[in-house]
């Protein structure tokens, strides 16, 4: 009998309770031994709980039990999640979580904790809640080389993003919607300002290229200053504006990592997925593009890849998963201004003749855009492609002559 | 060192070799041992190739060679792979194949000896190419019970209907285009009725439901009567025609199982699938939907797949992993007639005016269809949801009024 503790009893949690007794028999089966939950910890009373008698308030009573052999952690935040999945990895104890900010910043250490201790640490529902990413990505892409990972990461953003090109609502009243589904926290910025998007980005670049990418080497860009005309002006493009988490491997042996909203093409496969889904699309030099979607988010989906995680640490409870990545040397993250693309550019002027002609010096590949009831002092074009920075100066050189409004990457996907 | 063995040089063993050897390196990192491919099986000679000393007419050469502990199997066919792989699993040899013809009708049994001989028999790139499927399947949704897969699971039908649906090309043409761009092979029957496809999904259902499904259970159709005015009519519904590969678990405790051209709505990911692309969606109870999309075929992304097997077969060298199906009863597929679908129908009649009101008194949800410039003696008509043996018994009811020109069922994924 394999004893399990669950550390924390939210959303999640429950859920992970929940998909763990529903389907009990089959888990064992696939396992090949018998499991049960033995400990709940929780500070909060649930007295109507049909599993009370297994709670307890105090973590000690999870540490001192010799018999737990896996340990879930979803309890959120870096502490005490980090003080107490290391204890539990030290004692001998593998540990499931669905934390992105733990794992997204202290993954390194913990996995290096997990390989000295025989245990397993593992996290598959930290990033697309019940989407399989993590596992196909580290297992079944092995034989892969991967050059690029593009995702949208963020259901709360792309179910904002999604009313905005459907629906024409302005950003300000489709979060607020959001917020009444349930979709969208009461204090939305970890969401809309990109921070839980970029963790996840720096889970997937760190199992990808074998190194720790820290989330705060990750340019971060939320979607809080989009607006329905920038909407519309990426419809004209046939394109779409989302919020994407992206890292490349460059040839330097650094890598990119980024968070912001981009436009993309209708024709790219993300562009398709709307609402509260999640798509991640992985490029490998054997495999070409593959993309993983589902429901990024929600009590079972999470829960179920919790509980799959489960499963393989019974699985594998004398024998180590090789899932790792390492600490590395500061100089590994590129500067995301020497990035190569195009921005798309809204720009007020009170002469526009005047700006144009100085726009169309700096820009050889300038393309002006056209959109039905424009504002008459105000224009929007793409740059070309260019180095970021250097489309940068260019934009500042002719800062006296207008002022940008807005400014978004474009992305080929 | 674990030594390795490769039955067939064709294009997918010759790209196994050549994925092995591009990234052996990382490959021999994530396998955590030494390896090397000992001997290459191949009744052809290739005196040109950089690995020329290892090639072998003769399979007495794998197989009394005790140091090969893993045989790639990709020769393709029943035999004598089936044979060569048997003996394999005896001898104490895991297996990684990309066979699926192999899989889809000696899996369970195979699946057994692996079991009786604690070795492993994996085949990842039997199904979808070089798309993770079956591992995510098998242990990322093992907290889930399957409830549903559907799958665009062929690439040279999806190309000749997206040829057809977006640049309005007839059948015959989209398959000669293919067969010039080597998409599809000199005699596609393999293919365009549908025996590829049908393969697939038995591979799918086998797995997901744990019980074995066979080919010639499947009721099959192809794309080969798929017209331009059946692809009109589906936009004229806001849906595109494509080949679905289906398994549903019911209640009953029988599954489904088919392959037929189906008609979906615009607003299903799978129709978004163009071209040589696959998609597989699995629907989970507690995960909802999750899609996987990339390449389904193709040198190396199929054989980046095998690699991966092989991987992990040097992973788990002294411990099995847990994939398993178990052979049947024969009551266990449902007769597909049983299924509840609307159909799209197209007749021709000398009295179309008659024909109509005969069909209103048979169907009471029916739809007609209107499509510009349509044959003044054809109508086209949606049936309403009902078991489709049902909806056939009516059809016959109106069969001396005119002549069912196009019958395609709808689904709703």
């Amino acid at each position: 009998m394999v004893k399990i503790a669950v550390m924390g009893h939210g959303v999640v949690g429950s859920g992970v309770v929940e998909v763990f007794y529903k389907n009990r028999e089959s888990i064992q089966k696939k396992a090949d031994c018998q499991m049960d939950i033995a400990h709940i910890l929780d500070l909060r009373d649930f007295p109507d709980s049909p599993y009370k008698e297994k709670f307890t308030k105090s973590f000690d009573d999870i540490i001192n039990d010799d018999e737990v052999k896996i340990v879930v952690e979803v309890m959120g935040g870096v502490n005490p999640a980090y003080d107490f999945v290391k204890r539990c990895l030290l004692k001998g104890k593998s540990v499931a979580t669905s934390n992105k900010e733990l794992v997204a910043t202290k993954g390194a250490e913990l996995l290096k904790i997990a390989g000295e201790t025989g245990t397993n640490f593992l996290f598959e529902a930290s990033v697309g809640g019940g989407i399989p990413i993590l596992r196909p990505l580290s297992q079944c892409l092995a034989a892969n080389d991967i050059i690029e990972i593009d995702g949208i990461l963020n259901g709360t953003t792309n179910y904002i993003l999604t009313k905005m090109i459907k629906e024409q609502v302005a950003f300000s009243d489709a979060l607020k919607n959001a917020q009444e589904l349930g979709y969208a926290e009461r204090d939305p910025s970890a969401d809309i300002e990109g921070a839980d998007a970029c963790r996840k980005i720096c889970i997937l670049a760190s199992l990808s290229y074998g190194k720790h990418v820290y989330p705060d080497e990750v340019y971060t860009e939320g979607i809080t200053k989009i607006s329905l005309t920038d909407v519309a002006y990426a419809e004209s493009m046939n394109s779409v504006i989302k919020l994407i988490g992206r890292s490349k491997k460059l040839k330097n042996g650094k890598v990119t990592a980024t968070v912001y909203p981009a436009i993309i093409s209708k024709d790219c496969q993300l562009a398709n997925v709307d609402d509260v889904y999640n798509a991640v699309c992985v490029k490998g030099d054997a495999i070409g593009d593959v993309v993983f979607y589902g429901k990024g988010a929600g009590k079972l989906p999470t829960a179920s890849a919790v509980v799959a995680d489960v499963i393989d640490c019974a699985k594998h409870i004398h024998a180590r998963k090789l899932i790792n990545w390492e600490d590395r040397s500061d100089d590994y993250v590129e500067e995301y201004k020497n990035d190569v693309l195009s921005k798309y550019i809204r720009m007020t002027s009170n002469d526009i003749e005047s700006l144009k002609n100085s726009l169309k010096q700096q820009f050889n590949d300038i393309q002006f855009l056209t959109l039905k009831d424009a504002d008459e002092n105000e224009i929007a074009f793409t740059t070309g492609e260019l180095m970021e920075k250097v489309i940068d100066e260019k934009l500042s050189a002719v800062a006296d002559m207008g002022e940008i409004v807005s400014s978004i990457r474009i992305l080929n996907i």
